[in-house]
Formats: structure tokens, sequence, C-alpha cells
């Protein structure tokens, strides 16, 4: 679903990624990091499609510091080595403020 | 495929949608923006990627004033009235400021 969050300013890292054939290990590693991100200091929420090999990722966060922390969890840490080495062909991070934000939910 | 675009700062449109259902005139569209959006000034490229319902665009732009001169074309307004009274029963909008990026490509 899409992610509903507080008024800009607030931080998004956009994770676009071409994986590797094969799970490899990563539906679990997958599972395991949702579940500690939601733990995570300054975490608002994700967003994500894959169509095919190409995958985005956009995962919301209330200040830079809070990526920060994320960035140097242990486990998150063991999945991008494995991100790295095993899953992805490629991928891009980019880390962006949001400055503005609009939009419309039909109910 | 993964944008490769110069070095930040520069902007993102982040675009995330849920879908209706049917096309409904949906992909002609999209067609007929992708070679519009190409011809935009300051525009640096587009990762896209849909997953089931919902699906997430992230457009890549030199500047802000770029942004505003997509989202005054005629055809573009025209294609985004449609999005909102036919093809989305939600969406969301956000206009991101690029700072820093980086990723591996394997060859």
């Amino acid at each position: 679903m899409i992610t509903n969050i507080p008024r800009p300013p607030y931080y998004a890292v956009i994770f676009t990624s071409e994986r590797t054939t094969g799970d490899n290990g990563y539906s679990e590693m997958a599972d395991e990091m949702e579940l500690l991100v939601n733990k995570q200091k300054g975490f608002l929420g994700f967003e994500s499609a894959r169509e095919s090999s190409i995958g985005i990722t956009v995962s919301y966060w209330k200040d830079l510091q809070s990526i920060r922390q994320w960035k140097v969890n242990h486990k998150h840490k063991e999945a991008r080595e494995k991100g790295r080495s095993i899953w992805y062909k490629s991928f891009k991070v980019r880390i962006a403020k949001i400055e503005r934000d609009y939009g419309i939910e039909k109910l």
C-alpha cells in the first residue's frame, strides 16, 4: 500500500535494483529486514514493487540520523553484503529529502 | 534499467500509485508520455516497476524548474486528469532533492 506519513520535510532512500536469478536466501532475509526496520527509530514506512528483474523500494525516514542508524545495524550490514555479492547484478541507492508531496485516495 | 545520471544534487519525482482494474486507455497514454518526457528539458531518466496493482515510478530531473515545466505541458495535464478520474484508485507524488547516491554495476 501507499505509505501515509507526516508532512514534509522528511527523507527517502530510493533503492533501485536488478536481481540475479534464483532466490539464494533472498526472501528469508527480506522478511527479516522488514521486521527489523519496523523497529528502527525514525522509520516511517516503505513502498516496494518488482517487475521481472527490476525492483524499486522507497523507504521513508524522519531524518538523516535515522538513516545512518539503520545503516550501521549489524544484521542490515550482513544483508547488504549478501546483496552486493549474491542477490544483485546492479543497484543504486539514492538519499533524498522530500520537499513536497500530494495525492489522492478514493474510498 | 537503472538510470545512470550525473552527480547529485539533482531532483526526483517519486510517483506511487494504485491502479483501478482494466486498461481504459492507460497503456497508450503511458507510451505517449514516455516519448514526450524524453524531449523535456532537464529530464534525466526514469525507473519504473509495477507489482500487481501497486506501481512506483521515479523520474529524475536537473532542477525544480524542469519539473515545473513538465507539469504545465498540456498533454501531460490531460494525462494527469485521466489518472485522477479513471486510472488510479490512489496515488502519491513526492518531490525530492537527491543529496547523495552510490551503487554497483556488475558487467
